[in-house]
C-alpha cells in the first residue's frame, strides 16, 4: 500500500516560512504547562475601542483610561482608575471591562449593576440592577430595559418592576434562550426592537425530542444529567417567535407557516422603524430558505421577498442590515447566489442589486452614508482584509495593506478604523487606519512572546486537492534542529470539518503550541485544511455533501503523498490526531489507511452520523432514510473490523456535543470483532478539556504517540 | 524502598508440584481462544447421580441411561435415548440433563414440560407446565405445585390454575424473589413447606433504595437501565416473609420486630411439620443474629431459641437441618462459637452440643439415621474431605481418603457416597466410596487433559502471614524452560477477597488459564491467598474488619517478599493483577508499594467501600459515619496521587455490582493531580467480562504488561 505514495516527488508550493531560529542551547523547551495555561506565549494586546460615534478611541494607560483623538493624535483623560473606584465605591486594582454608548458614555459593571458614567460630569447618571439568578440577559438599546431568562421562562424588568413575559411549567417549552443548537448563526433568543418597545423571543418546545443522560460521578450515588439531544431523522424542537409588547403587556406569535412544524427560524431582524420583524425561514432538511417580513404588531406575514434553493444545502447565517442613508434598503448575505458569500443590496421586492462582486467569502462589518465596509478573503483564502464598497457606484476599495489577518472596527463616522492584525512572523500589530486609503498609523507593535523558547521553523504552503481545482494550505513544522538526510516520524494534526480553517497567514500560521512540543521532541507535524472547510467558497465548502469525511480524506492524503515524497519522511512512523470532526477524521483516516497510520489518538469522536445531532448532522448528511449508502459508506462502526494500528480515544464523560453513545459503540464494536483499541474517559469534561485537565490529556496523547509511534 | 526485600532469605514451604514435564517443541502453547474457550482443556467428567432414595447410581453410556447397583455392581438398562424421545416427542441426540424424584422416577424437561417417567412401566405419569413468562420457579416436593415470580409479584400454578399470590401494583415492592443481594446464603426467595400446603417467601420494599443508572447503548438514542442499589451507610431494603395458604388463599406475614425495619431475614427453615418457620434474624450492623421460631398460621413469634454476638461481625449462611430421626432436633451452622464453622445439635430450647469438634470450615452435607455427614478442610486448609459424626457419641469418621478437593453426594441410606476429586496431578477421579470404611472403587478416571500443550510447572506452598500466626498457600507458576540463573518478570494475580480461595489442592492448584498462558511468554505468577479468604477460621476471616485491604496487602507482601528474595525475580518488573476485590486489591498495592510493583491491571475495582452495596460492605467495614478512619485509610481516592506505576482499570460498563462510580472517580482523581493512568470499558459487561469479549480483555491485559512490564 505504502508504495503508491512515495514512487514520485509531488509538487507543492511553499509560500512561506518563519524566520529560522538557530538552535540554542540556552532556549526553553516548551513544558507541558506551557502549552495549555501559559498565558504569556500568546503576543500582548493593546486593547483600543472607539469612544461611542466619536472618532476617539480609548486605551488603559496604566491606572487611567485615555482617549486619543484619530485626527489629531492628542490624547485625553477620560478617567481614573481611583475616579471610577470612588464612583463605583470598589475596589479595581486594573481596568475592568468596559464599553461605550452611542454618546460615549461610559458603562461599567460593579455590585451587580451596570453602571452608566457620564464621563464629561463624572457622574453616575444611570444604575441598572442586574436581576438576581438572571441569565441570557439582553439590554434594550437605551439600556432601560432587560430581557433574561429564569430557568425555562424568559422575564424583563423594565426599570422598576419584573414583569413574566412567559409562565409555562412545562419544562419542554423554553424560551427566550438560543434554539436550533446555535447553528445558522443563532446565537441568542432575546431581540429587542430598536425603539424598546418591543421584545421578541424564540420559543422552542422541545416535548418530543429525546433525551441523552451524562453520567454524574459527583452525585452521593452516582446520577445522570438529561439532556435534550434532538438526534438525526428524530423528532426535532418546534420553534416559533413570540412578539412581547412592552406597552400592552400581551405577547403575539408570528404566523410562519412555510414548511412544517420542524422548519428554522434563523437570523431574526427587526426592521429600523420597529415595525417589522424579518425570517430567514428554513427547511429541515436545509434545501429551501424563504426570507418574509411579518408584522410585529399582528404577526401576520406581509411578504416572501426571496428564496433559496440548493440541492445540497442552503445554511442562511446572516441577519439583514438596513441601510442607515435609506431604511427601505437592507443588505442580505448569501453563499447560494454566486458561488462565494456575497453582499446583496435588497428592498422588500427582493434583490436590487449584487453589492460585492468577489469571489470570496464577504462578511459584512459596517456602513456609513455611502459605503458598506466589508471583510473578505480575496487577497488570499488565508488572510483576511478590510474593503470598502461604495454603494452606489459598486466601486470596492482595499483598505488594509500589510499581509495577514485583520480585526477591524470602523469608527461611526466611516473615517478611521482600529485594525489589529497578524501574519506568520508579527506577532500583532494595531494601527489606527484611514478609511480614505491613507497611511495608518501604528499604535502598538507586540514583542515575539516566544522568543525565550526554543522554537522549530513553520513553513506555511499548498497542496493540490485530491479533485485537482483547489490548493489545500498546510503548516508544517520540522523539528528542531531538522536535517533534511535523517528520517523523522510524522504527526497529521486534523479536524478538516465546515465552519473551520486551521491555517491562516495570523502568528505562527495558526500554531497550536503542542504541535510546536512535538516537534521539539523530534516529529514532524502537518496541518492541512482541505474541502469542506470554511473561507474558499460554496464548490469547495459543499464537497463534502452526503457522505462527510470522503472528500476530507481523499484531500488529507493528497496532503500526505506530497509529505511522504520526502525522503526525511519516516514512512513506517505516521501519526494522526483529531477531536470532535478531527476524531472522526481521525479514526476515518486510520481505518481506511491502515497501512499508512501506525498511531491514532481521536478526541470526542463522531462514529456514525446517525448518532448526531439534527441541525448540523442532516446539513450534510440528509437522515438515514434518504441517504443509507452515505451512512454505511461514512459509518465507523463498519469500520472498527479495518483497524490494525494503535488507537486511542479519548472522550469528555459530560459531552452533550458527540454524545459518548458514538465511542462506546465504536468500542463495542472493537471489541465485537477482537480488535484492540484504547480509550480514556475524562470524566468531568464536556465535548472539550480543558484547563488543567487539558494537561493531563495532553500528556496522555503525547505518550501514547511515544509508547507507540 | 526495594532493599528491605531482599536482603534475607526467608523460609517458606514448598508443599508440592506437579510432576515436572520437559519442555518439548511438538507441544502447544495456549492460545488466547484456548484461555478462554477450550473447554477441552478442563478435564472430562462423569456424570453420576443417586437414582432416587435407592443404593443405585445413574450414568448416561451413549445412547443409554443406565444404573449400577452400589453392592453388586450390576448394571441395569433404565431408558434409551429413543425410547425417551419417542415418549417426549423429542429429538434428542445426546441424553439430556434429568433427575429423579425420591421414586426413581425420571424427570426431564421438554416442550416447556416438566415430565415425570415411571420408568418400570416406561410411562409418563406427569406432565406439569411450566408457565410462560414465570422465572424463578419453585416446585413443592411432590411437584404439583409451581411458584414462580413475573415482574414485582409471586403466582402460582396449582395443577389447574394460575393464582396471584401477591399483585403489588408500586415496581418497589418485590414479592419471591431473592433479597439482601445474595448475602447470608440466601439465593431464592420462594420457600415450600414440607408437606407443601404453603409457600413461604420473600417480599422486599425497595421504595427507599436508590437507583444506580446502567448506560445502554443499544437503544436508538442510548438510554439508562435503572438499577436498584443499596449504597453503604444509606437507605436499605425492608424485607418481610410472606406465609401463603394454598388452601384458604390468604397470605400472613411473619411478625419479626428484632433490630429495625432493615434487618435481615436468613437462612429461613421450616419445621418438618409445616408448622414453624425458624428465621435467622441478623440487625442491619450484622453484629447480632436471632434465631426465632414462628407459627406459620399466624406468623406470632414463637420463642427465641439462641442469640450470636460478635463485635467484629456474625454472618449466618445455612439453614437449619432437621434431623431425620428426631425431627424436634437440628442441626445449626456458626462460626461464632468455636473459631471456625461447625455444626451444633439443638432443639427449641437451644443448642444441646457441639456435634463437630473441629477446628476446620464444617459444612453439613447429609445424614441418616445415626449419623451427619460433612465435608471439612481439617486434613488440609486446601483440601476438602467427606467426614461422619455419630450424632449419638459423636464419633467422627474420615471417609474420603485420597488426597484433594473431594465432591460427594450421599446415597440416601448412608451407606454409599459418589465422589469426585481431583488434586494438584490428578485431573479428575469418580469413586463409589463406602461409608462403612472400606475401600472405595473406581468409576473413572480422566485423562489430562492438558498434555498436548506445553505447560509449565507449579509450585505449591506457604508463607507466613505478616502476623506470623498462619500459613499462606500460594501456587506459583515459573516460566517455561525456568533457568534459575536467569531473572524473571513477576506477575501477581490476587483477588484477596472474603469468600474465595484461590489455591486448593485441585487439579493443578485451582489454576487459571491465563497464568500459565503468561508462564508460557516467560513470566513468573505467583497468587497467594491471604487473611480474609475463607476456609480457615474466624480469627483468619476477620483480621480484615474495618479495614478492607489492610491485613491482606500485608500478607500479599510477606509473599512477595518471599518470592524476590529469589535471585532468579527481576524486581524492577513485577506487575499485579486482579478483579473486583482483586482490582480494589492490585490499586492499594500499586498505590501503596508504588516501588515494588510496575504495572498493574485491576478490573472492575472498588475503589472507596462508601461506594459499595450495604449488605456485603457494612459487614467488613461498617459505615462512614461510624469508620472514618477505615474509610479514610482504604479508600483509593486519597491514593490516586501515589500512582508512580502504569495502571490500567478496565470495567463492564453494565456493572451493576461495582458500579462505576468507583473507577471513573479513581480517573477523575488522577486527573485532578495530573496523574495518568489508563481505563478501558467493556460496553456490553457487567461486572465480569465473559465469553468472547473475555478473549478480548485478555489480549488486552497481556498487552498491557507485555508493553510496559
Amino acid at each position: 500500500m505504502k508504495v503508491i505514495f512515495y514512487a514520485a516527488m509531488l509538487a507543492a508550493a511553499t509560500l512561506m516560512t518563519t524566520q529560522p531560529v538557530s538552535a540554542q542551547a540556552d532556549r526553553k523547551l516548551l513544558s507541558m504547562e506551557d502549552i495549555v495555561l501559559n498565558r504569556e506565549l500568546t503576543p500582548k494586546s493593546y486593547p483600543v475601542q472607539w469612544v461611542g460615534a466619536s472618532d476617539s478611541y480609548s486605551a488603559i494607560d496604566g491606572a487611567e483610561l485615555v482617549a486619543f483623538d484619530a485626527r489629531t493624535g492628542k490624547r485625553r483623560s477620560l478617567i481614573t482608575i481611583d475616579k471610577l473606584n470612588s464612583l463605583l465605591s470598589t475596589n479595581f486594582k486594573t481596568f475592568p471591562a468596559y464599553g461605550f454608548n452611542d454618546e460615549g458614555m461610559l458603562i461599567v459593571a460593579a455590585h451587580g449593576m451596570r453602571n452608566i458614567i457620564d464621563l464629561k460630569i463624572g457622574k453616575i447618571v444611570a444604575s441598572h440592577k442586574v436581576p438576581v439568578g438572571a441569565n441570557l440577559t439582553r439590554q434594550s438599546g437605551d439600556g432601560g430595559v432587560y430581557a433574561y431568562t429564569r430557568e425555562n421562562n424568559l422575564y424583563c424588568f423594565d426599570g422598576t418592576r419584573e414583569r413574566a413575559i412567559t409562565s409555562f411549567e412545562d419544562k419542554n417549552i423554553v424560551c427566550g434562550q438560543s434554539v436550533s443548537r446555535n447553528e445558522f448563526g443563532i446565537s441568542g433568543g432575546i431581540f429587542f426592537s430598536p425603539d424598546a418597545s418591543k421584545i421578541a423571543f424564540y420559543q422552542k418546545d422541545e416535548s418530543n425530542v429525546t433525551e441523552f443522560p451524562l453520567f454524574d460521578i459527583t452525585t452521593r450515588t452516582g446520577s445522570t444529567n438529561n439532556v435534550k439531544y434532538p438526534m438525526n431523522g428524530m423528532a426535532s424542537e418546534h420553534v416559533s417567535l413570540g412578539v412581547y409588547d412592552m406597552a400592552t403587556e400581551k405577547t403575539i406569535y408570528l404566523k410562519v407557516t412555510d414548511f412544517d412544524d420542524e422548519r428554522y427560524l434563523t437570523n431574526i431582524s427587526w426592521s429600523p422603524d420597529s415595525k417589522r420583524i424579518y425570517i430567514q425561514v428554513l427547511d429541515r432538511a436545509q434545501h429551501n430558505v424563504h426570507l418574509n417580513s411579518y408584522d410585529a404588531n399582528t404577526g401576520e406575514m406581509l411578504k416572501q421577498i426571496l428564496t433559496e434553493h440548493n440541492e445540497k444545502w442552503v445554511e442562511p447565517q446572516h441577519p439583514l442590515v438596513f441601510l442607515k442613508s435609506d431604511p427601505s434598503k437592507f443588505i442580505y448575505s448569501t453563499d447560494n447566489r454566486d458561488g462565494y458569500w456575497n453582499l446583496y443590496l435588497c428592498d422588500d421586492n427582493g434583490v436590487i442589486k449584487r453589492l460585492t462582486a468577489t469571489d470570496a467569502s464577504v462578511q459584512y462589518l459596517a456602513q456609513d452614508d455611502k459605503n458598506v465596509y466589508y471583510t473578505s478573503a480575496e487577497v488570499s483564502p488565508v488572510e483576511t482584509h478590510l474593503f470598502k464598497v461604495d454603494i452606489a457606484s459598486g466601486r470596492m476599495t482595499r483598505l488594509t495593506k500589510a499581509e495577514g489577518v485583520h480585526s477591524v472596527s470602523v469608527s461611526k463616522s466611516g473615517r478611521y478604523f482600529l485594525d489589529s492584525y497578524s501574519s506568520l512572523d508579527v506577532p500583532r500589530v494595531v494601527e489606527l487606519g484611514r478609511c480614505d486609503g491613507k497611511p495608518a498609523r501604528e499604535l502598538f507593535r507586540a514583542e515575539n512572546p516566544t522568543t525565550a523558547y526554543n522554537y522549530a521553523k513553520i513553513e506555511m504552503g499548498t497542496v493540490k486537492s485530491a479533485c485537482g481545482k483547489f490548493d489545500n494550505y498546510y503548516r508544517l513544522i520540522k523539528p528542531l534542529d531538522f536535517d533534511p538526510s535523517k528520517k523523522y516520524p510524522v504527526i497529521l494534526y486534523v479536524y478538516g470539518g465546515p465552519h473551520s480553517q486551521m491555517v491562516t497567514n495570523s502568528f505562527l500560521g495558526q500554531l497550536r503550541r503542542w504541535e510546536m512540543y512535538m516537534a521539539q521532541r523530534g516529529y514532524v507535524v502537518f496541518v492541512m485544511d482541505n474541502r469542506g472547510t470554511s473561507n474558499r467558497g460554496a464548490e469547495f465548502e459543499k464537497a463534502i455533501n452526503r457522505q462527510c469525511g470522503q472528500a476530507e480524506m481523499a484531500d488529507q492524503m493528497e496532503g500526505m503523498k506530497w509529505l511522504m515524497s520526502h525522503e526525511w519522511v519516516d514512512r513506517d512512523r505516521i501519526g494522526v490526531h483529531g477531536w470532535s470532526y478531527g476524531g472522526f477524521m481521525t479514526i476515518s483516516l486510520i481505518t481506511n489507511y491502515p497501512d499508512v497510520f501506525k498511531v491514532g489518538v481521536a478526541g470526542g469522536p463522531v462514529i456514525d452520523w446517525k448518532w448526531y445531532e439534527v441541525m448540523y448532522g442532516e446539513r450534510y448528511m440528509d437522515n438515514t432514510q434518504n441517504n443509507p449508502e452515505g451512512f454505511a459508506k461514512t459509518s465507523l462502526i463498519n469500520k472498527a473490523k479495518d483497524l490494525k494500528g494503535k488507537l486511542l480515544i479519548c472522550q469528555g464523560v459530560l459531552d452533550d456535543v458527540v454524545v459518548w453513545e458514538h465511542s462506546l459503540s465504536f468500542v463495542r464494536e472493537c471489541i465485537k470483532n477482537n480488535v484492540q483499541v484504547d480509550f480514556f474517559p475524562y470524566p468531568r469534561a464536556p465535548h472539550n478539556v480543558q484547563g488543567k485537565d487539558a494537561v493531563h490529556l495532553y500528556t496522555k496523547i503525547t505518550n501514547y504517540f511515544e509508547d507507540y509511534l
